[in-house]
């Protein structure tokens, strides 16, 4: 594994290698040397601060030299070629470079033009792929279920647009999981399934929820609500949030799950953000540590 | 000692016992590690590169890792609710959180919904406490006046709006200070001396700064001089401005403080501020070695 | 060696050393710990992420505390006075102050007013000198051609505005360079020589080009083109921008240097940029070097 660009098609090996790393590194800690004197650069062109706090702290925590580069101020805000930055930045000795982009593919069109063996993670592109947030949902359900083949997952929201929900049907598929249900109105529906393998698509929430062990919500966006016929928050509430109500129709089980930030009432109902089905803060923390075994698994064995 | 969040009802002996370890942080250096492996986070609602340099500073000399949280770039900006944003960043794991808001009292809200045992110090809210402000203070007063019990201190300016006359006024009385005078125009003193334990009011500064061996100016702002009909800066200063006259009019032994940034030339003159008198400059030394105190009280000890 | 402020005067012995070190530091790497516990600030008041990460990236691969001072949410941006800050800053224990400002001499003013021995590294003040681009560009001149003797030179852009082009030259003239052609239209050329020493001046491209062995191309803005009577990227070019038909003019063994960001097609062509004669991407790379050279000259035999 040189980059880290997305899930799909990677091997269940590769996953749980990944997930088993994490998991280590939450329980006994990390060694805070394995990635000293490495640099470990974040160049967000979409701002997260939470997604970058998260990855800086990975490194950190792993003994790397972190770098924000900020892009508002650099010459690429003054016309520089993209390409440029890109090797102006590795000509400077970058060992990870941290990438997010509103444009699909843009981390793997950096990797294929890198000059060194720079390791290029994707820290969210597009509508394309979150692959960090796709292995740390895993983890997350797996610390509750530790077996995937019987499992039922509803992933609920703007599926359409999600690149979580991408990095998260290719996840679950790679381990096993045979009953993905897509659920979300037509309007944010995928086109076409190409990019979710073994998933199937429901409109109905109800009829989507009923059974199922995991439920990933999603966060909408509100003008994606209007394109949808969703104008009014509460109407689209009605349709697709997650309340008390439909929580009952799950498996007693049932694990809950969000990106974040969350929109209270509008996907998510509060009371089931802050229940104890909720996980939404095990994968924050379960976020540092898939971050500190990706940086792991693509910095410490080189040179 | 869990938080650091206001110094009303502070015991002398943590006062004291905090001043020691700082003054032999600066005299001895302080050992690189002890903080290895921990993570302080600022998150700076009210700008202060100042304030937050200081923090970051003492956090580094001591080996933890430091981040600045980026409130303009963060998803709190984009709506998400100040507590998500507080449990997201907890759930990173997070050693302290060193917080400035404009509303009193932020910081103690935080620090009481809290889910994990993070230490919350508090680097100034609204009108209502700037605790490591306070405590270098007396810090550098303690440098040259060991005994505090027979001092005449004098705090001039915006008393009302501010943060800096309350911790400092608690400090000092928590230290044995009988003698504190605040000085102010009467819109600029406050209303109730409930939080100001053991001190007396004045108006006419010539007054108040008679024998005085230690006199704390305040930064004035523009709009609270024209509240306080003083429209004009030369007409304050001339009622309310430390110059040499008046300076004169003190102990021999007077020692001038002043939080900082100045406003030259409108609370206190070029060369009060610049002269043998001004312990401005020992205030921001302090100010490091206090903050690097408070960081190893509160953390050190810790599992 | 206190500060490094301009390459002016600045003698051969001490810029060999000063390379010789970075050379080595590129080879062998450089000491995790030799400024350990040291800190570097970054004041900038022109933004370049470029040069300042570069900065940043040689001070934590010395082992020093880095810190950026944000200037726009300073209260230098509220009026503190910029002696006020140096002050304010220098109180907090600074080892290096990197300073980028469009003012000549004030890091040389910064250095002078320095209460303590902070040493002050200039980095890029107006036209007046951006000593460590004069340092990193010899240096990698060095690297293919290590004799300075017979060189020919040619700096060929917007000279008279150029820092760049006042620090290379004296770098160039203090290693023994006897040939260095300074090549604009007249509007760019200097007005005086005294700050280019054992330089000439050429207003043909062609004619400046023939048999250099160093091109060394500077970044031009579109205000001064029009200035300067180019409106038209196209017409400049055509006059002053580097392609292949010129450079076949120079010597076979010609070095392409641009201190970057590179405004392609405009001073030169992508062929050139990309092509086996560009040196651009290891000044880079012996930008870090250098710079950790110039930290560990300036830092690591003080107390």
């Amino acid at each position: 594994m040189r980059h880290l660009l997305t899930l799909e098609g990677l091997d269940r090996e590769t996953i749980v290698r990944l997930l088993d790393r994490a998991e280590r590194f939450r329980k006994e800690g990390a060694p805070r040397d394995l990635l000293a004197g490495r640099t470990v650069l974040t160049l967000f062109f979409e701002p997260s601060t939470r997604t970058r706090t998260s990855f800086v702290l990975a490194a950190k925590r792993l003994g790397a030299d972190t770098l924000n580069f900020d892009l508002s101020r650099s010459s690429t805000s003054k016309g520089e070629s993209l390409l440029d930055t890109l090797h102006t930045l590795e000509a400077m000795r970058l060992d990870a470079l941290v990438v997010r982009h509103d444009e699909n593919g843009m981390p793997a069109w950096l990797a294929g033009h890198a000059n060194t063996d720079v390791a290029v993670i994707n820290a969210g592109d597009g509508t394309h792929a979150h692959p960090t947030q796709g292995l740390l949902d895993v983890l997350t359900i797996r610390q509750r279920r530790p077996d995937f083949r019987n499992l039922r997952v509803v992933i609920c929201g703007d599926i359409r647009h999600s690149r979580v929900a991408r990095s998260d049907a290719q996840a679950l598929h790679a381990l096993g999981v045979k009953d993905i249900r897509l659920c979300a109105p037509r309007a944010m529906l995928p086109e076409s399934l190409r990019e979710f393998p073994g998933c199937t698509t429901r409109e109905d929430f109800d009829d989507a929820i009923r059974g199922a062990e995991v439920v990933i919500m999603l966060r909408i966006q509100k003008e994606r609500m209007a394109d949808a016929q969703y104008p009014d928050a509460d109407d689209y509430h009605a349709h697709y949030g997650l309340d008390m109500r439909r929580l009952a129709l799950a498996s007693p089980e049932v694990q809950v799950l969000h990106p974040g930030p969350i929109n209270r009432g509008v996907e998510i109902a509060p009371e089931v953000a802050d229940g104890p089905q909720s996980r939404i803060l095990d994968q924050v923390a379960n976020g540092v540590a898939v971050r500190m075994a990706v940086l792991a698994e693509l910095l410490a064995t080189r040179a």
